[in-house]
């Protein structure tokens, strides 16, 4: 039952319906009634998120919108953004949503806590050392981190997924599989996640007394461009790597058409494992050889941020842990190979 | 001069500062006419969108997040949103967003106005006789259509795409390099773009006295997965098709791996078309074999939206046109050819 077949049963306009279910004084006594109980007979839910906006009582949560220098749409923001969908329709959440840029976005947080319109929020996008995480502290609303701050004395609630752990196990396999040689494309340098990344492969290779090569490692956004770019300077310059690690399977995408251009075969000639936030658009099974990867699903983050934010803002018992660090999982496909003789 | 250096000059907190340009009671004058002084001489500018929420005079957008059943998330709606925040960021607005299943979506305009919470919206993803525009016209908010509704005989203020002219122009191309057996990969069946695309390509067709073969014709969400299944169920048919036009290039991507799988050379065994939404992500320059479009940016028609929608909201003098129609460009690459003898 909808609102349009509600409205078709009573014989009542659609605007009559919404206002009688939502108090508002217009409607008379005896209408309201009529629509109370038809709406309870027929199992008529109306968006509660809406009802709460429109009575004031709304649920929400703020959020940035990063606005990069060369305005590149995010894709896995996007895929973040869908899973903290998930929770707040569950929980009759909305968004406020502030567009910033990333050196106004500090600001943007405090006016976001000051202007009342949200009940939380949360930081992405988290650096080294991160100044706003002590600001968030020292302001009066549940907050959530997504990803963690290296460098930082501090306690906070936050949601990471174990990406030194990722990159040191995905490092080790190919260690074992006899590469010595390997190249990361990684996210922007400055992001914590894309450090932490690169730990973890520094720290595999250091057991074998090896070095990350820096004229085989690049950071950037991690779009197909960047990834295209990145690979075929690699492969043109000095001693090729057998193997790369791609800090995402979009950046995979554009790495394996570099590699297709210098006739190496995947798996074969040159090995590539890359980390898969599971973005629908971009399977790792759908490659033409399937990639290996380290896999931990974005979307499911945002949920369980959003899960999490939700139950601090009303204070549920029993309350949610306050830091959690999930594994990740090393899924091998066909993209990886014994390192060429 | 962001707020950390201009904090660090005048040896005052970041939030001293912050409280003194938003005019809180808890800042001496004194203080607060240091700081002003010291704005305007160095050009600081704080986050506009950000001071006017906090002292309630935001300007909002307000705009539904569509859910779908399966929880895809949907590149296509997240570069139009990156679009609408450059036009938000220039005009100091932010947006208050309601993710809705379809089936909410027009209660949750309903409510989205009546809460007070935003100063116009924009309703996307029209189907044929879509009643939410005249609901829309019914509400006393400015709001904007992007694309139209076929078989509604309302004015209402909307930016389309010619998205039928687009896919006669690429059917006709076809047909000149001696194509028949056209295939189509189009969008959903309900969305009016997808039947808008839909009839250009039969009218084309029509005048060379053919008809599009609904065994060679599939409707769906325009992810990788479903361009992909749905072009190898049509390879492995009867009366395989010499040509297909695909309404997105991630239906693309996938239809280019299935023609991959069946050994078909694009451009020489097999041609393609792609709608080109310019997603930065999917640039059909970088696909092995550079893929021929039809080119409209969905990311300008954000922009465009959000600029319109913000001058009507402000009553801006002149007032923007009400209706918008984009010409779609013809862009010529390797994707296509002439069809096998």
């Amino acid at each position: 039952m909808n609102l349009k077949e509600l409205s078709q049963m009573l014989g009542l306009s659609q605007t009559t319906i919404s206002r009688a279910l939502n108090g508002y004084p217009e409607v008379s006594e005896e209408t309201r009634r009529r629509v109370m109980e038809a709406a309870k007979e027929t199992g008529y839910r109306p968006n509660r998120a809406a009802q709460r906006l429109a009575t004031g009582k709304a649920g929400s949560i703020g959020l940035i919108m990063p606005i990069s220098p060369d305005h590149s749409s995010d894709m896995h923001f996007a895929e973040f953004q869908s899973g903290l969908a998930e929770a707040a329709i569950l929980h009759d959440f909305h968004f406020v949503i502030m567009p910033s840029t990333a050196e106004d976005e500090a600001q943007a947080i405090r006016w976001l806590v000051a202007s009342g319109s949200v009940d939380g929020y949360y930081l992405a996008y988290v650096r080294e050392k991160d100044p706003r995480i002590a600001m968030a502290k020292s302001l009066s609303l549940p907050f959530i981190v997504h990803g963690r701050s290296s460098g930082l004395d501090l306690d906070y609630p936050f949601l990471d997924v174990d990406n030194e752990g990722a990159f040191y196990d995905a490092t080790r396999f190919l260690l074992q599989l006899g590469h010595e040689r390997i190249a990361l494309l990684n996210g922007q340098a400055d992001l914590d996640f894309a450090h932490r990344r690169r730990l973890g492969a520094e720290r595999a290779l250091a057991e074998k007394s090896l070095l990350l090569d820096p004229r085989h490692t690049r950071h950037s956004f991690m779009g197909d461009e960047q990834g295209y770019r990145g690979m075929k300077e690699i492969l043109a310059g000095p001693d090729r790597p057998t193997a790369v690690l791609c800090a995402s399977t979009v950046l995979a995408l554009g790495a394996v058409r570099a590699m297709n251009e210098f006739g190496l075969k995947l798996g074969t000639d040159i090995s590539l494992i890359a980390h898969d936030d599971e973005l629908p658009l971009l399977k790792p099974e759908n490659f033409s050889i399937p990639l290996t990867t380290t896999r931990s699903s974005l979307r499911a983050a945002g949920k369980r941020i959003g899960d999490r934010l939700i139950a601090m803002i009303n204070q549920s018992d029993p309350a949610p842990p306050e830091q959690e660090l999930w594994k990740v999982e090393l899924v091998v496909r066909a993209s990886t190979g014994r390192a060429p003789a």
